[in-house]
């Protein structure tokens, strides 16, 4: 029996193939952990995979139904760890999904270097928390706010787990794509593939994802946009396609 | 009384307010010069315009619909120069454009650092030519590849020329979104403006316009994507909006 806590609901995932435990005072998962983890390449029969910043876990969950490899989800706050593992053992997927409770900056020795085929991650977005936020809720100011991780982090230890020609996908605001392409290079993560979301049509893109290649050759994909949104707020025939299938 | 040889003619830009010689055999202007035109600032009432690599002064012509400030395009090629000169004559707007007929790397001392509001170019957007593409024809081969000034030259002198603040836009392809980005940092001018114009829904993007401001600050707009055709190929509402007026 998996104990749910008083706060804690199961909801299902968009595809209704995966539950998750989820809770309104500490984390939900969002439409861009979903879009990233449709997004990112992932080995099919075998190999590693490694999502950081993982949060509820969202993310190797959606990924256990595109790929047999070994998932493994690092989250710094303890009690959105634990909500991942009680969501892995209500899936019965604990042969592929394992979870590690720590700071990303603190994992590579233990893990080693260049291990994973591919690596993920839907990080904190926005650089500065107010002290208002950190009152209010210190799980949603960690989860939003580069508090214990910011973008170079993030890639830099991307950059030292995933294997030479392995896959590293992010998703971010459209607003820091300068500074996640700098970073990339800086860590020799070569960008291949970009998808840019917008609300609807005629909107600035509101949602960035991209993906890297470790060591690659220059030169890259510019998908074709997404659109979430169609003038009368339902979604559109592309969006449901991708996010509830 | 304006020269036309014998292999050149007298084409309408689109908007139907421009006349333009070109000829089949040495150059004629593409959308994606248009687009530029179209999408770069322009100071409205005063100021100093330079278009780097203007061929037969394509984008001069349309940006004097835009703006009355002073507007300088740079070509290589003499038989280019020599058929914008004409064509600014038979527009008569001989007080507003001008021409110089110069290598882009030679320009900077005699023009002056820092001198302009704005800096456009549709560059030469292949790394190698073919000795079948150089002998078929010269005047094509180096509009179209990097043999008189590659994408650092461009943006370097871009940079040089460019005010304090001041504006940088360019087309080229999606392909060489982050050399582009890259040198823009090297050279000082951070990317503020991407738009995306892709084929049709569906379609990865084939041509990228990015527009950068000298020592600005960081952060980057995605603007609505730009789709040119309709799944009957005719071309979108949007694109006929933005091409034709």
């Amino acid at each position: 029996m998996i104990d749910i806590k008083e706060d804690e609901r199961v909801d299902f995932l968009p595809n209704k193939n995966r539950k998750i435990i989820q809770s309104p005072n500490v984390f939900s998962f969002s439409i861009d952990a979903v879009l990233l983890a449709k997004f990112c390449y992932v080995p099919i029969q075998k190999g590693k995979i490694i999502d950081l910043c993982t949060g509820n876990g969202v993310i190797p969950l959606l990924l256990s139904k595109r790929s047999k490899a070994k998932i493994t989800g690092i989250e710094i706050q303890e009690r959105l760890f634990d909500m991942a593992i009680r969501s892995v053992q209500l899936n019965d997927l604990h042969k592929q999904i394992g979870f590690i409770n720590d700071d990303i900056n603190k994992i590579v020795e233990g893990l080693g270097k260049e291990q994973f085929d591919t690596v993920t991650c839907n990080p904190p977005y926005f650089k500065n928390v107010t002290e208002k936020e950190w009152n209010e809720n210190q799980h949603f100011a960690i989860a939003r706010h580069e508090i214990y991780c910011d973008l170079e982090d993030v890639i830099r230890v991307s950059s030292q787990l995933v294997k030479q020609k392995g896959k590293v996908a992010f998703v971010h605001r459209p607003e820091r794509l300068i500074d996640i392409i700098t970073l990339m290079k800086k860590y020799h993560i070569e960008p291949k593939r970009i998808q840019l979301i917008h609300p609807k049509q005629g909107k600035e893109a509101n949602i960035l994802l991209i993906e890297g290649i470790k060591s690659g050759n220059s030169g890259i994909k510019i998908l074709p946009p997404l659109f979430v949104y169609n003038d009368d707020m339902s979604y559109t025939e592309q969006f449901t396609e991708i996010y509830f299938n």
